[in-house]
Formats: C-alpha cells, structure tokens, sequence
C-alpha cells in the first residue's frame, strides 16, 4: 500500500489537527513539509496537488483531499478504526459542531492574537487582542466544563474535536508565553493554574503514540 | 417518536440544504420559520435553542446540533440509508470537499452578488459584482464538467454536495433574473443556454419527494 503523505506548513494548527488524527488512528504517513518562508504552498509544484494552494493536503494513493474537516471526515470513512467521531448520533453531533466551528470561534480569532505578539507588535496591537481574547476564553470555558465530567471534549475517548482544539490551544499557549505577551495578561498561561482540566487534558493528548511526530518540527 | 425539528429563515440557502437533506433520505420533519425581517433568530427563545443566534439548527428529541456541515454529518450518522456521503471513500472525501468549501467558494460570494441586487443596488455596484462572478463561474464550470459523465454531482446518486450546491446557486438565478440584472451580464441566466449540464441537473433536484415542503416558503 502506498503510504498516506500529508503536506503541511510547521505550526499551522489544522496541519497539526490532521497529523494527530493520523496518529490517534495508528496510520504512518510521510511528512511533506513546506516552508511557508519560500512559498512553497504556491509553488507551481504544489499547486498542480492543491490548486487553491493551502495546506493541509491528504495524498493517499490516487485520492487526494484539501480542506481540513474533509480530510477528517475521510480519514473516518476510509479507516474507521478507531473511530473519531464518537460513539453514538449525540456524541457524533457534539463533535462535529466543535470541528464545524473551529476556524470561526478558534483557529481564525486564536491567529489574530498570535500574529500580533510573534511580530513583536503586542503592546501596539493590545487593544484588539483584549477584545479577541473574551469569546476565545467563553470557549475555553465551555471546553473546561465539559472536561468536568469527561476525560475528552466529547465523552470517554478521543475524537476528532480534541485533535482540532488542542493545536489552536497550544498556538495561543505560544503566544501567551512570548516576551511582551505578560502584559496582555491573556489569562491562559500557564494552564495549570487557568485551566486545570484543559491542564490535565492536554497530558493526555502529549501521550498519543505518534504525538512527537505529529509536533511542528520549527517549535522543537 | 418525536418529529425532528428544523428551524430555519425562508430563502437562507444552508437553510435549504438542511431541508432537501432531510427530505433525500424521507424524514419528516417540522419545519419551524424564523422571520428574519423581526429578527426572530436573535429572541431570548430561539437563544435558548442555538445561543449563537443562527440557522439552520436542527432539533431531534434530545439532540439539538447547530452549523450546516454538523447536521449533514448528524444526519448521515443518525440516519444512514439512504447516504448522503457517496459510495466509497473517494466519493466521501469529493462530497465532503465540495461541502466544506460551500461558505467561501459559493455562499458567501453567491450572497455578495445577490444582496446589492434585492436592493436595488445592482448599478451602483456594478464592478464588484463582475468581480465576485468570475471565481463563482469557475466553480460552475468545474461542476458543468463534473456531470458531462455523471447525473449528480459526485456520481451516480444524490449526495451532500449536490443539497449543498443547489440552494447557493438558485439564490444565484433568483438575483441573476431580478429587474437591474441583466446590464450585470452574470452569464448564468437562462441556466438552459449558460450551463446545459446544471439545467439538467436542477431538474433532477426538482423531483426528489419533500423537494416542495423545502422550497422557500417567500420564493413562492
């Protein structure tokens, strides 16, 4: 069989979401990173794989698929052991709607807090981001209740939804530990001490077998 | 068992895409309008069903699941005959590409066109439309082509991308055929003379039973 080759950019969330849904169904695949520095995702050579030039990109055999939440959902289709998207119809629906919404209310607010501080540009830009960050907290609250009660997002086991949330958290983590980024006083970091459950979420997910793998090589 | 719930606001294409879903695989089901114009979708009720304040939301018994693409993939899990995701995985990962780009490759622009044109804005803002067409009209032709050798969208059999593609490009003829239009040179109306294939298509939608039930109730 020819192996799955997944194209991505170091340190975007959604690459980084696909490499650990590969890694959470036991699938080895082979890495095809692209520097984003040298445009690489516009390059004539990729775009004859993706013509809308983003990652992430799935190539298994003669199947290729762009756009991060199908490539999810084929993953599910095409290997489905074992299952990402829960164990029953409200737990499939729970899930999805966590992966449904994460560029809005996660990846894409999450982004316009980074930039700015991996820029050296927080104190400027320290107005907006204290806005951004307020309904990206309400998620991460309503993710904090959650793992009350369960230890992943959605019920007993691992789904599609932690591998989606866990790269945008550890993104905004980044940030919130940057030089210049204190000030911003984000509330996030260190989790321990603002998340507790997310906390001990997270050490769960560090110990999926394929998790090193999966980290964003330039975040080493 | 209690009769699934969807509400909606008449003429909203992801609206439309949920009821043509539900009516594909023969469910029954309540539809419960919003109205737009009294901002009913932003009530202290309906933000107690959906506390995001938008539609569609679908309600089954206890599961409630707001976001188009979440209630497609509910709905497939719940009721899986007949599959709204193709037949094999390759078709899955067509189905689930064309579905995820729906909001920013035809809704969106699609409703960028048509919104200046229901308000009498067509003339004024003449060169944005002619921009906004050209990507849309890429997109049509990949669909043009896709069914020289197949009846739907993805092969032989209805699917989540053909519910999803249908509402967005009907909106599209409804402002395409509006007085002011037609100075716009949109290319896409008469469907018939732009794109035979589509035509021929829309005629296939048009007899799936429900497909009235679903039909926007202000259209009529």
């Amino acid at each position: 069989m020819a192996k799955i080759e997944c194209y991505f950019i170091s340190g975007s969330p959604p690459c980084w979401s696909i490499m650990l849904a590969l890694a959470a169904k036991g699938l080895s695949y082979e890495p095809r990173r692209l520097d984003n520095s040298k445009r690489e995702h516009k390059s004539e050579a990729f775009l004859a794989i993706n013509p809308r030039g983003r990652v992430p990109v799935l190539v298994d055999a003669d199947i290729t698929v762009r756009e991060t939440n199908a490539i999810l959902a084929y993953l599910e289709v095409a290997y489905p052991e074992p299952t990402l998207f829960g164990a029953s119809p409200a737990q499939a629906a729970a899930i999805w709607q966590i992966v449904s919404e994460a560029d809005e209310r996660l990846r894409n607010p999450i982004s316009s807090i980074t930039r700015p501080i991996f820029r050296g540009r927080a104190a400027e830009m320290a107005a907006d981001i204290t806005e951004t960050i307020q309904p990206v907290r309400e998620e991460l609250n309503a993710f904090e209740n959650r793992l009350d009660s369960h230890p992943y997002l959605v019920g007993e086991a691992l789904s599609a939804a932690d591998v989606v949330v866990y790269p945008a958290l550890m993104q905004l983590l980044r940030g919130a530990t940057r030089d210049g980024a204190e000030a911003l006083n984000l509330k996030v970091a260190p989790l321990d001490k603002h998340y507790p459950n997310l906390a001990a979420w997270a050490r769960r997910i560090v110990v999926i077998p394929g998790y090193d793998s999966a980290y964003p090589p330039h975040w080493r």
